[in-house]
């Protein structure tokens, strides 16, 4: 099944649009695997366990293995979902970005050494530098729009061809990169005007948008501006607010709670939306 | 030393402005390491022990290591060149580019873990992003400015402000940026023009040159363009020409015969160059 099709079939049959992402830090980490880098998957199996059935996709973010060399716990990690709830896609969050030869090998990296479903890339180099992710073409690849951080501004939103880069990159991305029909954007929940001009431009491209939670984006206004009409389109990822719930031995129970409390918000103006579009 | 320290140094002593890729292709090894993954490291030796003595630095490229799973034969590589030729810096090529809390991992990475002494960074997100890594005040950033592939034009050459954004960036990054005076950019040797406004714009800013050799950039332009008034300011990469110079037992006596070269090549016009200044 390639990404498109699974990431559809997970958003109806756990009627969810949250994303779980599994950004580990050891130093959170309950009392028994605390500071531990070897229990990293031991971590993240238990809230793969509690949250599955709660979520359209699990993101675990490259860095927080490869900071601490834990590379074979991020393996663990991937090959336990694909194992054990095949249904839900895999989102590597590691936004490479490279030259042709160069891309090829961050290709192979994500989709034939980790097994990911689909990648984010940084689509700065231009068209041919994402191709070799493109060619892949069951796979899944979520282009850099607009970032959900402050300091996204300085480039992003600089005015070319009388518009902001942000959409030129969306224009581009759905007009020209997408032969496909394996493209997705990532566009921050803390910018939910814009969230809604990109929605404009690509139509139903699904859009994977960080920044619910920690860093304070807005739920109604990304479920408002960002969903398709059919009350999809949407991959709204957390990851801290829900891993880190809470620090003791009920973590995964808590984060659990803090998933379905998520799911359940972003539903309630998700029926809004669709009575809203209907009407 | 600091990075900066360190690259001036290896300019003057090995009186040389290249800088030798280390990206390893197993299946282009010579017979006795050809596609053994745990070879890594012994091809790259070879190299380094052949070349050190040319060279203003080593750049390991993250992607043709983390493809086939080879992290410890990356980490012999960085460690081996450290206790071996503590006077070369090592440049880790790995594109990072994320927001900051992720970007603090990225950095843990490439100056804990790995013990580069620099690494490039893409500047898409803005310079909140790439903030961690300059916190790092030892330590080089090599950002991203004008790619050498031939799609790198696609966003980097639209026109925002009056300028190119390729520009635009190197303006903030040499404004703004370079507080701890610790960054560098990177600019393709296959568009010479583009390299001289930069330089324009950065002073003495070192700058990152790959596309040398196999991709076809030209020699002369890039030290006219590039350099700085004292004939140097230019790190000039080459990979493949060098590393698979030839493909039997002679390769490490053949990348250095092609290392020579190229040091010798560019040197001629640092001649020209210099006189030029001087005039």
């Amino acid at each position: 099944m390639n990404f498109i099709t699974k990431l559809n079939v997970a958003w109806k049959n756990n009627n969810s649009l949250v994303c779980v992402g599994l950004d580990p830090d050891p130093a959170r980490f309950p009392d028994e695997l605390k500071n531990r880098i070897d229990k990293i998957f031991s971590f993240n199996k238990a809230i793969i366990d509690t949250t599955h059935d709660l979520v359209c996709a699990f993101k675990p973010q490259f860095a927080h293995y490869a900071s601490c060399a834990a590379e074979d716990q991020l393996e663990q990690t991937i090959n336990y979902i694909h194992e054990n709830y095949p249904e839900i896609p895999v989102i590597l969050d590691s936004k490479r970005g490279d030259i042709g030869s160069t891309a090829e090998h961050y290709a192979k990296e994500a989709f034939e050494r980790y097994g990911a479903d689909s990648v984010t890339v940084n689509p700065y180099l231009g068209q041919d530098s994402v191709q070799p992710f493109l060619d892949y073409t069951g796979k899944g690849v979520l282009i850099l729009c607009r970032n959900s951080n402050p300091g996204s501004a300085e480039f992003q939103n600089l005015t070319t061809n009388g518009r902001p880069l942000y959409q030129q990159i969306a224009h581009n991305v759905a007009k020209k990169w997408n032969d496909n029909n394996n493209c997705l954007l990532v566009v921050g929940a803390t910018y939910p005007e814009e969230l809604g001009e990109i929605r404009t431009i690509v139509g139903d491209m699904p859009i994977l948008v960080p920044g619910i939670g920690a860093q304070g984006g807005d739920v109604a206004a990304v479920v408002k501006n960002g969903c398709t009409p059919d009350g999809t389109g949407l991959i709204v990822s957390s990851s801290r607010a829900i891993l880190y719930a809470s620090s003791d031995d009920d973590f995964a129970q808590a984060a659990r709670d803090a998933a379905m409390k998520l799911r359940d918000e972003i539903n309630s103006f998700r029926v809004l939306q669709k009575r809203f579009v209907n009407e």
